[in-house]
């Protein structure tokens, strides 16, 4: 039986590590945990993901990678769009 | 007949609207543009994207996002990983 249980873990300003190893700690438990971040974090999102990948090589696989936009209002009242980046990370067939 | 013809461009350290610009005059005349980047122009490589498509809504989609990572060798002589991001926009099927 498939459990499709799916975590997401949010990328923000700590230590990537820290983002790393939950990201591994869930792993051992459920099949899929996605990374999500959006703008200044999208490019420590994908560092994650990579260190995720080389350290536990080869037991995981990225899925289908989204991107997208969403709109927020800043402090000063005007709208603004930030880029957003969901990675999944899911257990590669044995 | 479908032309295969693919084009590259490479996000830097431009202003975002230099890119856009150009992803949108080569949509013009081929079917699929890939956007890359590295390290900290992954962020602003999402957000061409995303501007590409706002602007042109809704002939252009997302296609395969591929996330990876390339060894370099820093000015200091060691090996450092860089993550890196692939997107492909492509033409809406009619």
């Amino acid at each position: 039986m498939l459990s499709n249980t799916t975590e997401t873990i949010f990328i923000g300003k700590k230590p990537l590590m820290t983002y790393v190893t939950s990201a591994i700690i869930q792993l051992s438990t459920i099949p899929v945990v996605t990374i999500k971040a959006r703008g200044q974090s999208i490019g420590p999102a994908v560092d994650v993901v990579q260190i995720v990948l080389q350290r536990t090589k080869p037991a995981y696989s990225v899925g289908d990678v989204k991107i997208g936009s969403e709109s927020l209002v800043s402090s000063d009242g005007k709208n603004r769009n930030v880029s957003t980046i969901e990675i999944p990370i899911k257990r590669n067939a044995k």
